[in-house]
């Protein structure tokens, strides 16, 4: 079953304690497909600048990424600067230049509307819900957001909420949109705006589920000692767990246990993304890489 | 196997976002030996001053605790405020009178001194020193601390580490004490000093360890979302792992199977002390409710 992911798609200037890389590939759309890519082949929709060349877009279909639905418009690409402080955990947005994505007005293409799976990675909840509604009917839908659309446009926020099946916030962002310091008081709540499942990203503590009988699962992290660069963590993370869903699920059932099972993967396929700059580590690792990191959280939580 | 604890016994006033208790019990002593007593009779020394009546003590007592080895001198007990945020994951001390435990100078009882297990609780390093060359050659020594002697006697620290098979930190402190970001690679450098065990607590987001062959065992904690009071939680994690090995290791092989099960059993005890202020709920579970959540950790760990 095919998965379509929305999101941006940009080049990013990092700056961690240890390197700085100029203007890599970056974006939630960029990272989630690679991330699916592994599982499924992807289609997206995105918009870039005149300066996104073919040799980036080729990156993504050598991956078996469909990227009929980017479309390349006159001005510059989407960029993003952030530094790292020195536990890796935080960070700062030095600047952020829209550029073409300021007018990104998302087109589906007509053999995308079919697909089962949709991952709405990170953009403003108004075109989140235009894509909702020029979908068939999606099997299972993912929606990422961040912190500035809880600030400024809650209400679309909570619209798209009550229409998709699974959202994925980090800890931060499940405290800021109920306002609730305990995270599961917190999950819950947004259950209640008619969500199925809702995963709490923690970065380095893993991610837990909430499912239809409240909490069911933790999982925790890969444990990585040589973290270089954890942009795209979250998106990495929610595009292998989108993906392994759908190739998982094959059109049947989505249960509770390929959710957890998701999750880990996701879990298994971000710690990779974070021992590179950029999308390097993630666009280079094998399946078999995968799948012993999912054995490792395995041993590490059985007791 | 009999354990012996050395820390602090205490009166708190606590102040959480939603309640306030003054003077109610508390000491890394206290709450450690109420948790060991769910697996074993510990035997405990510290001081108090003569506000500390004989129904406080009896409070031990009736749980099995010998306090031979606690003194009462003339003077006020140890006294600590603590007021808590809004997330109830960080605190502020509002006040820290030492009283009595400025002079606190422990003496080990004769017959506490084969005794096979010690949890040296948060105290001077110089004092943990005292107390491990007053004991015969115990199996298993468990220490804890704090960020003040991380800051002030570090040399003593070291010295401690190097002659205890466990150390149990909090993520703050193994950052602080090694100034290395990465809780994994800092561990391995507390490690280095001679350290068996490290574990690492990580208050809800679970705990891990560290073996000889390194990171080998994460274990969430138990999702409480009705947190009361967090004061105690970790003391009571150490004595619940402490009491655990002991009565599993019979005298036997301390293995690392059963060191992981001690984590849990340490997180599951902890997560009951954070539902009540003080030792009010800690004191008052029963081993089948603690069972119980650890067939729950079990369930929301395995994929």
């Amino acid at each position: 079953m095919a998965v379509v992911i929305v999101g941006s798609m940009a080049f990013d200037t990092i700056e961690t304690p240890f390197d700085r890389k100029e203007r890599v590939l970056g974006g939630s759309c960029t990272y989630g497909a690679i991330a699916a890519s592994l599982f499924d082949n992807p289609k997206i929709v995105g918009v870039v600048g005149d300066d996104f060349k073919d040799e980036h877009l080729d990156i993504l279909k050598s991956k078996g990424v469909d990227t009929a639905g980017v479309s390349r418009e006159k001005g510059k690409s989407f960029f993003w600067e952030g530094k790292y402080h020195l536990d890796m955990n935080t960070r700062e947005t030095i600047k952020t230049e829209l550029n073409v994505f300021e007018k990104f007005d998302p087109k589906i293409p007509e053999n995308y509307k079919e697909a089962g799976f949709l991952f709405l990675a990170n953009i403003d909840p108004e075109l989140q819900l235009k894509v909702l509604s020029s979908m068939q009917s999606p099997d299972f839908v993912v929606c990422d957001t961040m912190n500035l659309w809880i600030d400024i446009k809650k209400e679309k926020l909570e619209e798209v909420f009550r229409r998709v099946d699974c959202v994925v916030l980090n800890d931060e962002e499940v405290r800021q949109y109920t306002g609730k310091a305990n995270l599961l008081t917190g999950a819950k709540e947004i259950q209640k705006a008619g969500v199925t499942y809702v995963i709490i990203k923690k970065g380095e503590h893993g991610a837990s589920i909430l499912g239809p009988e409240g909490f069911y699962f933790s999982a925790p992290s890969f444990p990585v000692e040589n973290v270089t660069d954890p942009t795209g963590a979250g998106d990495s993370f929610a595009g292998a767990f989108i993906g392994y869903i759908a190739s998982a699920a094959k059109g049947g059932k989505i249960s509770r246990d390929m959710i957890k099972k998701a999750v880990v993967y996701g879990n298994a396929v971000a710690s990779y993304t974070v021992e590179g700059f950029s999308i390097d580590r993630l666009s280079s690792v094998s399946m078999k890489k995968i799948d012993e990191r999912i054995e490792e959280i395995r041993n590490i939580t059985l007791f």
